[in-house]
């Protein structure tokens, strides 16, 4: 089975333990629309091809840490949306979920993903010393002091340190999603987490290309938001020199794979994954 | 060291993980003010209780198991708390967080506070069994279908049913106290489960009889919000039916505790517990 079958059935099978009577049908509803339809499942993806590269002999593992860091991201863009943040109405293309469900629920839904990520890990019953780690991992990538949420509350601070921001608000995340995917499958995840920073790097300096030079139809959400916000920008402080600096992160991150069976496999899946990360114009222009 | 002095101090040292450079000073001081100065600390006693009934051979695990369910249960009032649920101003005689931090940081915290319940349980790395058990009981009590979160989200729907919104909203949690406790220290943890139920029962009784009647000096946070909110409360639906409910639910916690080396200890604790739940001037009219 693909990666991406198993990410959707994963989630799916994740998000369906809120159907069932005596869950409120709200709540429910609106968990679903903040995970379906997929995104690009950057995260897990990474997650399960560091899993692959690592041998991968504990599957149901590999897909619970994959989609558990989903389902954080997921969580994250739900609350991230909300009207005391980016006040953002649609996401993906389609209405936000406060917009769709009201804030209420759009709070509440935020953190029913949190803890379904948890109870989705804990569910792999048969290799508690792994889980253990795991659940070690993928918390401390979006806790304090230096996870997910962390970067997001820099937004709230007067002085914002850059590195700080963008390390924790999305570097976090994908530095997990290597290690967890490492650590799923019985390897040693500290040496994948350097991977999996440079990566998440590599896609927060496409995102603000995206967000400065990009078009709204072609990436799902509002354009020009970071400027309208204020919020830091590498494109705003850097210029197109972003563009190089993309290049050389792919490069980084590839030259940082660990010795193991499937590395030249990953290396070309980055290699593939890199030519997505721009608008099409952009890349050409870039070419 | 007595329960509330471990408790205090498990906390203290979760809570002072976001105290180091690098992490956002906001969101550190939100989450500190959603802790601490201590409340009733109701459901981490329960958890030691039944801890130390069963022996408590591993107090760390213990304590973590506490002030996981602690942490859960700050975070959901902080969000309970917000301009779109209850928009409190004030919680345990102080502002509230949103109040003191902003909304966004309100949100923040409880979000941070969340993850730092499974992150402190997976600081414990020498019981991986145990701890599998925890993730799996703590993560249920809060998410879907029937934990706190699920409860709260009732509130969102048009038609209520009372007892899964009781059940879900305060009863998870008592539930996880006990089973939780109980698989900290090694004992089977389900048998538990109906006498954290019971007692958050008792609880929510206690809690809806002081709203309904009690003053608001005396619990620290605005009293007849239910009534003004329009939200289920068993008084509006009883009357003072609801004090004779609380004894019978105390008398049949106590009878459902499972043989234990320490039950006696936990029966005295438990009628100890129960003389504090109502208001004095209650107490003394229902004697």
């Amino acid at each position: 089975m693909d990666a991406g079958t198993r990410i959707e059935q994963a989630l799916q099978g994740a998000v369906t333990r809120a159907d069932v009577a005596g869950c409120p049908p709200g709540l429910a509803a609106a968990m679903r629309h903040a995970v379906f339809p997929r995104g690009a499942r950057v995260r897990p993806r990474l997650c399960l091809a560091v899993a692959a590269a690592c041998g991968d002999d504990e599957p149901a593992l590999s897909d619970a840490a994959a989609i558990s860091i989903e389902l954080l991201h997921c969580a994250s863009l739900v609350h991230d949306d909300l009207p005391c943040f980016d006040n953002a109405d649609t996401r993906r293309g389609r209405p936000s979920v406060h917009r769709s469900f009201g804030e209420p629920l759009a709070v509440l839904a935020g953190d029913a993903l949190i803890v379904l990520a948890f109870q989705t890990l804990a569910r792999v019953v048969h290799q508690p010393q792994r889980l253990a780690l795991l659940v070690t991992t993928v918390s401390r990538s979006v806790g304090v002091p230096f996870g997910i949420v962390a970067g997001q509350a820099w937004e709230c601070e007067n002085q914002v340190d850059t590195v700080h921001y963008h390390r924790s608000k999305t570097g976090a995340l994908f530095a997990a999603a290597a290690t967890a995917g490492a650590a799923a499958a019985g390897a040693n995840g500290e040496p994948w987490r350097v991977v999996g920073e440079t990566i998440g790097e590599a896609y927060q300096v496409a995102d603000d290309i995206r967000d400065a030079a990009g078009d709204a139809e072609e990436i799902g959400k509002p354009t020009g938001r970071d400027a309208a916000l204020g919020r830091p920008n590498l494109v705003a402080e850097l210029g197109l020199v972003a563009v190089c600096r993309l290049d050389q992160l792919i490069a980084d991150a590839i030259a940082a794979i660990p010795a193991c069976s499937g590395a030249a496999d990953l290396k070309l899946l980055i290699l593939n994954e890199a030519k997505r990360l721009l608008p099409p114009k952009l890349a050409q222009h870039a070419a």
